[in-house]
């Protein structure tokens, strides 16, 4: 019976669907080819030899058997309808294939035919009568255009990567999730070689269903799984990446991701003048900011970084204490360090004083120099660490040993001494930089240290565990109940946008209408001086021509005196124009400007974006994004993260800017970008001023888009 | 016989003396240990393992054997004089050994004992006595408190490493020149661990006399190495090292170099403004930027790099093309070469059109992704392999093959086909990306493939031997004779300084005195419209007060009025005053503000800095340095290389500034500097406003500050 489904769970955090695909008691291959080598040969011969543990039916309508199985004709004739179906039959046969599947009750398909939307329209539409067929099933559908998957505990091997001709799979607890199947092989192969084990690969293909979002999450609460490296070149269904992500948080599980590529998505904010600024990659960037996510640039970072993850000990409040005996080695890792953000605190005195009694000529302060005087008494390397994690309760200790750490002589002996202080503080991460071969790094990893020949890539990944730690220890942000802020139907002038913005905690600079000079005074009297008064009259458009406009007013008797003025200059050059009043505002002198705005992603909604004004934003492009909501501090933590930001510190003896207002701006934006809904196209405020500490921020000139009804309706 | 000597012959780039410290034909080891495990024992025992050339003389008054060999009681007693000898006696005997050594005709000595300048003052006295001891013998000296060097090609190991009991350096030509003995060891491990000889290596310790400059100049001429590896913490004699640098540029020999620490040298020009923009490590870099080295951050970079150094295929004009089995790959890789400035321009259309009729459905721009189809008809690579070099013109290929570049199947008959087109044109870099282990990687070796598993790191890779091709393509700019140009005996004056340098191409805005209307028409005439008109009296402080100063004039007419006017205005206001003339100055409006200065180094000399004004040098510190002399080109790359660049070239609207005159200036400050000799310790042009293209540059202030009299007797 078929059943209507175009939405997926996974964006509701349930990623359950997948179960039958990627632990699957029974498996159909559709095109299963007695040729070990063809694509669909590979997964039988695949499985065959690694024993899969379910019931595994080739479909070959000219044969009996294959590959020493019986086969079957059609998937009418299956004994069981299968969790998976592996399908490697040419693109026109593929529909019916998943038709007759889903009538047969299969629960889900991985389809490795190319055809579909990678080579153009014809294809397109193909894929959309794809997608159509199994959605109706309720067949979950793995590509097409998909090298496929595997999950080595048990022996499932739904793929054709010829990778794994040359082996599979190590024992692990790392997954890989992945947009391109090469690059799932080559992940697969690199971690072989490293001795690191991923049991579960997916690569989704064309994701005409399935997207890479969806197998994070199922791998989040996948019991076989503590580590996920990924592999994306771009997200298409953000609500499930999004509820992947708080999914692996919840479980501290990272995900480490290598995101390539500049997307061409995000034109049509081109609308909003903001929208330069903002690269697709700097908002996805600014999204990832909000998870256990570490990023990536090269496989051979996503490596070193699952590698230490997997031993799940992800430091809070990170500090790193070195032991060395290389003071060489030591700087390398006090540049690299700093470089990273990672404290680097040094020695308490006192046991900077024991420690300098056990060897006179050590260097105890931190990185802690033992020399290589130690390797003549290795009970002293046990001495200076205890006194490293007790007293200078460093949550991450590196040991620097180069070619000495795998020496016959010294290894055992060190090994122990350091295995000893290790095993007191189960909750700190010891690191080991030495250089040997994979026999002497073994009792090594055995004994739970995490090596790194290079200690610069080693205070990398103490960096990486770092942030981990400060994410897992974070709960997410509940996003806040939507309050449908109401927007105007059409246009927003600027008048209405202040007001708007003003109502939801985002000040401009203070004005009113006065109709007379006694109100103009205690307006004036409320914003503090100087004001600027200015004839308020729709009749008038150049107003400093007739003399209505007045800066500097700076005292009860020159805002008496100055409406007086104003009124009587506009009487005399227009006698004729109506005159509501006159306006008295707040005159902003001395303020830092800055840059604060909002865009619509197509992807992620709405994101904010902060800079400071002029040059920094327009040339520097020295500007921070972050995903709407968000709090004051996160607020806070944006504005002094770009580069620009000594400029509201005080840098060279300006003054200090109030940035907590600005932080307070900033925050209220972001809500009332979140509860503005989709009609809200953008936001600038260009400039906001920001004023010396304790008197406030201001944006000072406001545009708000909405989109238009039409596009609306599309 | 004493030679009295306290120069080094580095400096003038001549090497050869430390031909018999690392191309030993015979060698003493003073204070030579029994015991194999012994600091004094270790060279014995490494050189008796290894088969020294050359003749070997423990001395040791205790023993008349050592491990085997004779002994000697003393130096005295030595049957020749040593071309080096191994010192592992206590320090305080040090002096003594070394004064023995001189005696005897010994030509070098390699310092094992600690105990000098790295224990303080005691030592660095201490430290003192040894180097005038050693000079005053002309014996070179390695250390003290070194690990000393070894040179494999004829079995020296005059080295306490332990890391040698690991196991030996591989035959190769890549050197070693390390400031740090554990360091030096920890490269030659993991250059071992990779299969990369590295025959000589040498630890330059407290550099009491030999400098790491001098030994990267010996391996510049050495005829074993092709590929330097460098290790510094500081630059002790730059003299050595600028030297060091010009042979291994002359010697197409490529110098990697891992620099660490921030050294607290250049305090003293703390009195200039200049000096806080300045980092010692800005300078440092700015002055490698003239040879070839590749800095680099780690020790896994400074291998890969020196690794395919040693293919020794330099790229000139560099562009990479990438043949790929893997699209995902393919974007990693342009993502990586477009971060790393390396083009990776597309395959003319023509070729593509072939390429598609081969395989209809590959992507033929570049990455040129052929897809897996591939491994069913290897010939195919070849013809696109072919078609990269031939019509695409790719100076650097780099072919990604992951795990299907190992595997039995594939493997050789895809070696022939790339290697048929690497043969053909010998001059381009091959990189191949595949995992493997080393048996399956080693064919491709020695078929001269580099080897690089990540194409991250392959990319970089080829970046780094671009540079090189660059930096060997230009011949190194001969330093030109010092023309002293003389400079005042005491504190300049602003105009004074403004002259010297309009003197030497540097120009100030255009000004003079003009004593009658026509005269200040004609010099109005020659400067160009607006011009500022001010009083020039010794008397009158405040010009303006008395109506003396006028802007904006801007015809024949209104400066004939005006200096009527400001004439008249000074005859009313101030009929006593001394009157010169009316000055008459270019009035500057619509300029960029730039910002130029000079300091002087300690080391290196004078270093000019550039950068825009205001917030650009206050805040963000983004400035260029780069040691003088240098030429209008330079300069241009220099100004053109800052972040904030854009607002010179027209960005957002901007008129585009005239950046070919604000090179000649820069340029021709850095001749003036060059030539000025010690004396001159900062120049400040704060700021220098570059006009719109085509209208010139000028210094609106100037300041230049000589080194006190007391100073310089100093």
């Amino acid at each position: 019976m078929p059943i209507t489904s175009t939405a997926h769970a996974g964006a509701t955090g349930d990623f359950s669907s997948l179960e039958p695909l990627l632990n699957p008691r029974s498996v159909a291959v559709v095109g299963a080819s007695a040729d070990a080598s063809r694509i669909g040969g590979r997964p039988v011969a695949y499985m065959l030899k690694q024993g899969y543990q379910g019931t595994l039916m080739p479909v070959n309508p000219a044969r009996d058997k294959v590959q020493g199985l019986q086969a079957y004709a059609d998937i009418d004739a299956l004994p069981v309808a299968p969790d998976t179906a592996i399908v490697a039959v040419p693109a026109a046969q593929v529909v019916d294939t998943i038709e007759s599947l889903g009538r047969r009750g299969g629960k889900s398909a991985i389809v490795f035919s190319s055809g579909f939307s990678e080579v153009g329209s014809e294809g397109e539409a193909h894929q959309r009568a794809l997608t159509d067929t199994a959605r109706r099933w309720g067949v979950r559908l793995l590509g097409p255009n998909t090298a496929g998957a595997f999950n080595s505990t048990l022996g499932f091997y739904g793929s054709f990567a010829s990778g794994l001709e040359r082996g599979f799979p190590l024992p692990g607890r790392i997954g890989i999730a992945s947009q391109s199947g090469a690059y799932m092989a080559h992940l697969m192969g690199l971690a072989r070689a490293r001795g690191m084990g991923t049991p579960i690969g997916v690569s989704t293909g064309n994701e005409c269903d399935i997207s890479l979002g969806e197998v994070i999450g199922w791998m989040a609460h996948s019991p076989d799984i503590d580590v996920i490296m990924a592999y994306a070149e771009t997200v298409r269904d953000v609500g499930s990446f999004i509820a992947a992500l708080e999914a692996a948080h919840a479980a501290r599980k990272p995900v480490i991701l290598q995101k390539v590529g500049k997307s061409s998505l995000g034109m049509q904010a081109a609308l909003s003048h903001t929208a330069s600024l903002a690269g697709d990659d700097k908002v996805f960037e600014a999204v990832l900011a909000d998870y256990a996510v570490i990023r990536v640039d090269s496989s051979a970072e996503l490596l070193n970084i699952a590698y230490a993850a997997s031993r799940q000990i992800y430091p809070v409040n990170n500090t790193l204490g070195m032991i060395t005996i290389s003071g060489g080695a030591g700087i390398i890792v006090s540049d690299v360090a700093e470089e990273q953000g990672v404290s680097m605190p040094p020695m308490p005195k006192a046991a900077q004083l024991l420690l300098k009694e056990k060897i006179s000529f050590c260097s105890p302060t931190n990185p802690v120099d033992c020399t290589a005087h130690v390797l003549n008494d290795l009970s002293l390397v046990e001495d200076f660490a205890a006194s490293m994690v007790l007293d200078g309760h460093y949550q991450s200790v590196l040991a620097f040993f180069s070619q000495a750490g795998s020496a016959p002589s010294v290894a055992p002996k060190l090994r122990q001494a350091l295995t000893n202080v290790k095993n007191s503080y189960p909750d700190r991460l010891f690191v080991m930089s030495l250089i040997g071969d994979e026999e002497q790094r073994r009792p090594w990893e055995e004994a739970g240290f995490v090596m790194m020949e290079d200690p610069v890539e080693a205070t990398r990944v103490i960096a990486a565990m770092g942030q981990l730690g400060e994410a897992f220890a974070c709960p997410l942000p509940e996003p806040p109940s939507l309050t449908n802020i109401e927007l105007p139907q059409l246009a927003v002038g600027e008048a209405e946008a202040k007001q708007l913005l003003a109502n939801h905690g985002i000040p401009s600079a203070p004005e009113g209408i006065a109709i007379d000079a006694a109100s103009a005074v205690s307006l004036a009297e409320s914003f503090g001086y100087p004001v600027v008064l200015k004839i308020a009259s729709p009749d008038i458009i150049h107003k400093s021509d007739i003399g209505g406009v007045l800066l500097d007013v700076n005292s009860v008797e020159e805002v008496q005196a100055g409406v007086e003025t104003i009124l009587q200059n506009t009487h005399k050059h227009m006698p004729e124009a109506r005159v509501d009043g006159v306006l008295v505002a707040r005159q902003l002198t001395g303020g830092v400007e800055c840059f604060m705005g909002i865009q619509r992603d197509l992807q992620f909604g709405p994101v904010a974006v902060f800079g400071l004004g002029g040059v920094f934003v327009e040339v520097l492009q020295d500007v921070v994004f972050r995903r709407c909501p968000f709090g004051v501090e996160q607020a806070r933590s944006m504005i002094l993260s770009i580069k620009g930001a000594p400029l509201l510190c005080g840098a060279r003896g300006r003054p200090e800017a109030d940035v907590e207002a600005l932080a307070e701006i900033l925050s209220a934006l972001s809500h009332f970008a979140y509860h503005a809904g989709d009609r809200l196209e953008s936001i600038d405020l260009n400039p906001v001023l920001a004023m010396p500490k304790g008197q406030g921020a201001f944006a000072v000139d406001a545009v708000i888009q909405l989109q238009k009804e039409s596009d609306h309706a599309a």
